[in-house]
């Protein structure tokens, strides 16, 4: 059988190498997702099984790609930044989104029992990727900045959607008209007002998302204990020297201001 | 909050619109299978369960994918033909293949039990996917016969690997020895007189590996008997017609001889 | 001097490859030639001077491209069109689309007083390039249809709208009033009617535009009399057997009807 | 004519806008200049007129295309930097290098005879053109770094060759065999001790190139004598404030080191 003869197709495939020395940064998106919250009763405005599950799978990702620095994820979406150096694919881009998303898609449903418990998952979800390239230190942070301040636009739109829904009573259309035009300041007016609730207090998760980064630290230091507002997973990754294990820890705080990067410098300067 | 200030960073998204009038080819891949395969003690030369949960998984993607005319599998990869006029996402290539690859991930986590039982998946498996165009009918059928090529060469070697391993109790490595440099006629002949094994008496799905195609039929007619080697599966697909359904069919038939295109012109003619 | 330590910056070029086994077309184009035109006092609506020299520099670059098998032009553009299967710089589109409008501008420049005598070049024009790939014999000839129709369209309305200036002493603005709306078949009574003229009575190079063809013969024939509307270039290109010789020809004829494919069938098939 | 009908053609074309925030780079090339250097008389190992022939079309471009701040050229080929924030022709690179491999191209035929007086051109000489994106300023600064390593290790070797030739009347291959493996003290020796010449006195222009940069300057300023190793072009680019004008300027120095950079910030701080 004539292998060679056919062999010529593979001259069809397009290389697509990210630039060099830029942030790339892949976005995974829930496809149809409104349609698998109403499917699998969602809780709204926020369903807190699904935003763990999705951490978890986001998780699940970073131990497998050691050069991603860094993981911001709300609602059905989460981006993952790799280093600014990383060869890893050798940077091609295809390469690098199928995989992880296909990673995080995996992992969505092989982890969907220990968040969802008895509630089975009906039928198989799918996400989409996408690859940006951020030449500038300060493009990745702006690019971070307007997932989170999206986040937390949506949220209070959320809130205050729902809050109408459910405790007024109000249709959906109804509660829509009403919140047309509204500034940020009208709605957390409303729900102080309103429903007795000062938005500032409902779960940082909730009004920032998810950071996950990596730690690095001797074996013997118990990290949980070194941030305030963090989540601790399980599963480590032992390095060669056993002294120091990284763990990828989980905090709801705020990126979009500059004490962030202030304060963690090496999330930028990352080495492999 | 000042989101307008960040949206400039969409800006940096760039497009990759598949040049049209050419036949869209996705491929997946199973990234690092042999590991996943000895985890989970595939059978060797091949594992029916693990075959058969990627042809799900497939069936899963065509059902979905509407613009899908075909889709043909061996061992851990599978290739997705789209129609060729297909404006599926705006023919943007991101778009479909991590679409694609993620649908197909999840599915083969979601349907693992179905195939292996009480044995349960250990790890969440990935896959990567490319997307290649091919401009002519030519080249596409080139294409599949590469793939099907490949399917024949490698189920050959391994089928006399493995009976060398297995049977006459040689090392991995003595067998490869002893398998370098032979043609496929001196495989054959090592399968007939050593193990008293005609080649061509195994498995159809071993040797020529799987294909699916959509079959619309008249509710009424009973496909199943329509072609030999065919499997059929559960799911199907009602139409607007209702006395029309459109039926995911497998087969494990010569797609390289011009036999097939012939029998199946609807394929390469597929509109809407 | 360390030139290694610099030499990582050639990573940063990005590979362009085009797609196999499609038709390459690359299309020139003046740019501010309405300035250009002005300058050099061209004759309204069309100046012969620059068409020829346009074809003159067209043939400069089929010259030196040996697998362009046509080339189309009209008013300040030309398109060329590579051979299906050319491996010329590698297929790299940045490569062909750069080399070809430069040869394709110094060649206008070069020759510009052959076409302007003693009127001289005031300043160094510019044109701008593209790459554009074509799948099929279809797209390509539907390519070159929107060409000439382009041609006839703006031909037709640029005749009207000189004939009302500058026989009627229509000011710009009134005569594009007057021609707004109109159709074809309007136009074409306008120029009967008011001016006397049969539109089809133009020479074929004003509707039609500029066809660039490498024609092979025998030394010995004269191919000049084989075509009818044909004008032969001096230059001729004699190959390693000097019984056949190739020459470009250049026609201005309809390439939109089928006939002119089926007569010359040698140009989409063509070989090296 | 059913002009809409082939209008589907223009989907055909691709996107190539260059990633935001990168320093966008062309370089134009000489296409066969041995050839064309050896038809022309050039004299060796450079050629006065040729240098300046080349500096006069980057003149042309720079003055034509605003945003670019910095070329930079030696032997046949010329770097153009465009500001980074530029968005000439909405950042498509096939645009920006056509154009400009363009202008560059028929300005070098239009300026002939200023500077090869009544040597005749004896034919259209073309040029290619690559546009690559450096995201940081140590990137482009790395890049205009190897061209200037290329520049002076090319042109050592040059010298040394041509003397050999020239003065020893060696032949090309013995010239070349001496100098194999030799380093750049072998050479700089070499020259000294058997040709009496000390390298660093030969002209800075083929030592180091040439830099264009563009000056502003109030009109009454002399910028003639601002700086040691310039030359000033005539041509000048008189703004909307006529006190102030732009000026192109030659340099012809070190800008590998950092000083160059320390005293000249506007070039990588150049706004619009």
């Amino acid at each position: 059988m004539a292998k060679s003869k056919f062999e010529y197709v593979k001259q069809f495939e397009a290389e697509d190498r990210c630039l060099p020395n830029c942030w790339i940064v892949v976005r995974i998106d829930g496809k149809s997702f409104h349609r698998f919250a109403d499917t699998h009763h969602f809780v709204k405005p926020n369903d807190d099984r699904s935003l763990n599950l999705m951490t978890k799978a986001a998780q699940s990702v970073i131990e497998d790609f050691k050069d991603i620095v860094l993981a911001y994820g709300q609602s059905d979406e989460y981006s993952f930044v790799f280093r600014k150096h990383t060869n890893m694919h050798n940077r091609r881009g295809s390469k690098l989104m199928t995989n992880l998303v296909s990673l995080f898609s995996s992992s969505f449903v092989y982890h969907w029992p220990r968040y969802f418990h008895t509630q089975p998952l009906q039928y198989p979800p799918a996400f989409d990727a996408r690859i940006v390239l951020y030449p500038s230190d300060q493009n990745l942070k702006d690019y971070l900045s307007w997932r989170q301040a999206d986040c937390h636009i949506n949220n209070l739109y959320n809130t205050c959607f729902w809050k109408l829904v459910q405790e007024k009573g109000m249709s959906p259309a109804l509660s829509q008209e009403r919140l047309k035009g509204t500034l940020s300041s009208d709605k957390n007016e409303m729900l102080y007002t309103e429903f007795d609730l000062n938005y500032n207090n409902l779960p940082e998760m909730h009004r920032k998302g998810s950071l996950l980064l990596r730690r690095k630290q001797k074996a013997s230091e118990d990290m949980n204990n070194s941030m305030s507002s963090q989540l601790s997973f399980g599963s480590q990754d032992f390095q060669e020297n056993c002294r120091v294990r990284t763990q990828t820890i989980v905090l709801h705080c705020d990126i979009i201001s500059e004490k962030f990067w202030t304060e963690n410098p090496e999330i930028l300067n990352s080495k492999k």
